[in-house]
């Protein structure tokens, strides 16, 4: 970390920092520049409260050097996290796709779909049981009866089942589902993040719509300090000013964050973009550049969906896109399933 | 609502949609033009699901007419609210100023602040107890103790007291506030909403920091949907490309809510720059502008705070803003109290 | 195009309005809804200047229908177009790759560049003469002289060559240049897109970055309005609040530009990321989900050149990324070349 | 400036780096971290190109310390400037209003509009001769005809006039002018900078849609560096996720800039919002943060404009405006004029 002082900075105050700073076991080096003079820290930073720094009288501003991540961090943990999900693997170099609907809403809308996107070659099964509506007048979800459902139709096909969490106050209800789905929504609820720290399921990780990928790694450390190193990371677009797309994919988070961090990534492009037609190339892109995992919404009839009808594909055409993701996810050497 | 149509929109596919739409007794008016037939709804249409529209085969796009939001509509509710908090109240006409530190750290920290606060001019005491950070090893409040010392904050200088909520499972514990804030990050956890909103206190929104102003009064209306009218929306900057501030204020959100909406707006000067010299010059357009509250942070020694001690005015220089936004309320013919 | 009226329009105001339109040929449609009044138009809207109608009292809104581009939408140019340049061919299903330095900077610098760049695949070579650089105490390019060094690197090579125009002024200068680029910071110059839709070179347009796709396709509709059809659009990343890349990728550009327009589709992976090791992924993703031509700056010696060092790749590297790039572009049925 | 090495960093490139940097005149400081080597450098590090030190094997960051702004630099220069702009000063502790059309569009409207603007209070007409339109299609400006209309209208009323420039070829045209206005889509237009850096009249430099503060200034930098000191800074809102308003008025950039530049600050607050009910309480909002200056769009009769009708003031409103304007400018011991 790097402190930059103020031009009139008393030396009493600087002095004062110094000691605060030795006593947390760091140490200061001065260098004094013709403008401006600057300190450098060395030791453990993250032990140090940026704001805390920033409120010293002497001190003008801050630059971090290290990243305040440390479990996610791929630099103290080089090799990659492999995640298991029952009989499935995430981050261990085969392609998983998770498939279904934006909403369980029946049990033969899902047991429908859930067995249509198996035929396909999905490899998870998907299902909002809790629905973060923007609007209190729309469907919330069939809430713990639409787990049930989910949890029937991982009889059925044999795939395990991803659905999301909104309240800490619900987690009982979640014992039964293989991967817990915190949305964009709720990135940073912490109080949220911290009880999945505590529980032994695999937690797909959304990145917030205005959250820098920073940020995301930041919760995934929330998660990962409470003892859960299971932990999906998935872009799912962030928001921009362009109005065509639903949101903007982020697509170069793929490698970037296989870069700064060994935990395994997803790639959402239904809610991305929100538009069906995308899905498709939107899929080939994400499993071009290294894609551990896709999550695409797919409906047995979006005509008569509940939510999200627009951006669901319809079985056929998640067939074909499957056909295309799995030959090029083969093309590179990986296996989906 | 407008439909607009595909130009090879199937007959049967059209009628199909109109009769949905007629069960929902809403009729439908065609306007056939040179490229695009459109179908013109007339009914309430806040009944209807536009992702459920846009799944049909024949739909192109839609385009909404009505705004969302009823409860917290102007139009159908043209006269301003005014929001009673104890022996107070915001959007009156009178100038509320929330102040107080960041988080509640210790009996003598937060009844300094609350005493320097009260001389100063402030009509309510904030302070965090429940802290929502971005790293897991930062301080994270005193939770229900926090709470307790607000309680004896207010005792000792007879100002209402505002708190953060975090959590449905924490409510109990705010049995004794006086205000409930809902922060930023939480603007859109739904769940959360609801609960508040078959509470009966006043309910400070915050403004997300990558919400739009019709998200926030969406917001609003999940509260007020469950009984609750008493909400105070908050701007408090939104995210931007902008580095040099820590978010970037959206000033105009002022005079926009108050038309599109009767609910009293508070202005949080502190949050939206993070920077203590900008507080004072934002306060004041805040109040030329017409906003019915401030919310600053102030903390009786910043140079120790646990939190946020960058952008926590010292007691004696919230005393000078005070008199600046006094003087210039007064000068609108408003009194801070 | 949809119009709103208020509430309270005056049938006098509302009559006005719809004389005025019928001028334009356009005829006007009424719907009465339960709250809100509107009026549907049909005709030609796009001679309609949407600003005037909303400075009419009765109007509250206007929505529109139609895209206000025309010879860049594919709802009336169904076909591709495919842009000839000298002996290649931009957007005929075949894969161009542009390369080269960011600025050209000596004889040696651009052929040594420019022979690697062939013997690794390129199609293709780029390289600024005149640069746009945020200091004015940076190096500012050869201009003129530049050019010449070009025209000589596309001797020397037999490729096609590439460069950016900051000023009509100079646009004689580019008479011997193959492709005429219009750089991010240009894409809304009108006067400058006016000229180039009156001379007889191919455009490469790139998409400023904080402008939508619709505003990209009317800065081509621009130069198209002129007679020049030869335009090829350009992603090179947008600005968000994404600080780790210096851009945002906005890959669903991609598929979403050639849906709504028959012209080619560039992807810049350099310049929308700045960051040397998400060159390939990103290439690799463009490629995957149907960019017609790739941008990707080249450097003999990144750590001598005069701008963008930290973005450009060597020439070991860019050979290795073509090996990749061109194995994918074979799987996908495409040639290099 | 700090340079961060790479953990594998080599001894010899570090050496060669830093004899590179010897050969600028700076001399580097080597810290050496726990986790990280940084280097901190003293002497005058404007000189120094980031992309080239980026594309070092050694250097894995570079975190700049002083502002790459000089000659707009507070710091260097802790006076206020004042522009003299004919027979009034703009940054003298006045306050000035700009008020006129969008566009110039004939003479009666020009001449009619000046004088109700002045009549209202304004100090200054506007009307935009060149005008930059997102549509071919649209009205493009009288040009050279329409700044002789404006000469006119500034023979009329005796006020100085401000007119934005498009291109350099049109800078002759611009000879009678009082003060040369660049718009937002050219404030990266260097080649324009640099030439008006060169020519002795005011320039009123409008910030970007999608661009920092920083480079704000640095734009105001090269029209310095070319010895032409009278800049003006214009806010006129920035492009965020919000819809609502045309774009979002970043009111914290006035005492910002104020704070990082000795350089005046003008608001405008038509283009910031592009909605008329918000022209007041943005006024008041710049006024009350200590604008210079406001700009603001008054056309005689909006419903027949040209351009911008939807936002601009009709002089009845206009004259409303002033009132409440000038007397908040009083209230803070400042006079328009």
């Amino acid at each position: 970390m790097i402190i930059i002082l103020k031009k009139d900075a008393q030396a009493e105050s600087i002095r004062r920092l110094e000691d605060a700073l030795k006593a947390k076991g760091i140490s200061a080096n001065h260098i004094e520049g013709e403008h401006q003079n600057i300190i450098g820290l060395v030791g453990d930073t993250s032990v140090i409260d940026v704001e805390n720094v920033l409120a010293q009288d002497c001190v003008e501003s801050v630059r971090r050097v290290q990243e305040p991540y440390k479990k996610a961090n791929r630099k103290f943990h080089p090799d990659d996290t492999a995640v298991p999900v029952r009989n499935r693997t995430i981050g261990d170099g085969s392609l998983q796709v998770i498939a279904g609907p934006c909403s369980v809403e029946s049990e033969e809308q899902i047991i429908t779909t859930a067995i249509a996107c198996k035929e396909a070659g999905a490899t998870m099964i998907r299902g909002g049981a809790f629905k973060p509506r923007t609007s209190p007048y729309s469907f919330q979800g069939l809430e713990g009866e639409g787990i049930k459902l989910l949890v029937k139709a991982r009889a059925e096909t044999g795939l395990p089942i991803v659905t999301e969490i909104m309240s800490i106050a619900d987690l009982d209800l979640f014992a039964d589902v293989d991967v817990i789905q915190v949305g964009a929504r709720n990135m940073q609820n912490f109080k949220l993040l911290k009880a999945l720290g505590e529980c032994d399921k695999p937690i797909l990780l959304k990145r917030g719509l205005a959250n820098t990928l920073e940020e995301l790694l930041m919760s995934a450390e929330y998660i990962m300090a409470g003892g859960n190193m299971n932990v999906i990371l998935c872009e799912r677009g962030i928001r921009t000013f362009e109005t065509m797309t639903r949101n903007t994919l982020d697509i170069s988070a793929v490698p970037l964050l296989k870069q700064k961090s060994h935990l395994p990534i997803c790639v959402d492009p239904s809610h991305a973009t929100g538009i069906v037609s995308l899905i498709e190339p939107m899929s080939l892109a994400a499993v071009a550049c290294g894609a551990d995992a896709l999550e695409i919404e797919v409906h047995n009839d979006p005509k008569s969906a509940l939510s999200d009808g627009g951006q669901q594909l319809t079985p056929a055409k998640f067939a074909e896109v499957m056909k295309k993701v799995r030959s090029l996810a083969e093309y590179f050497g990986r296996t989906v399933g």
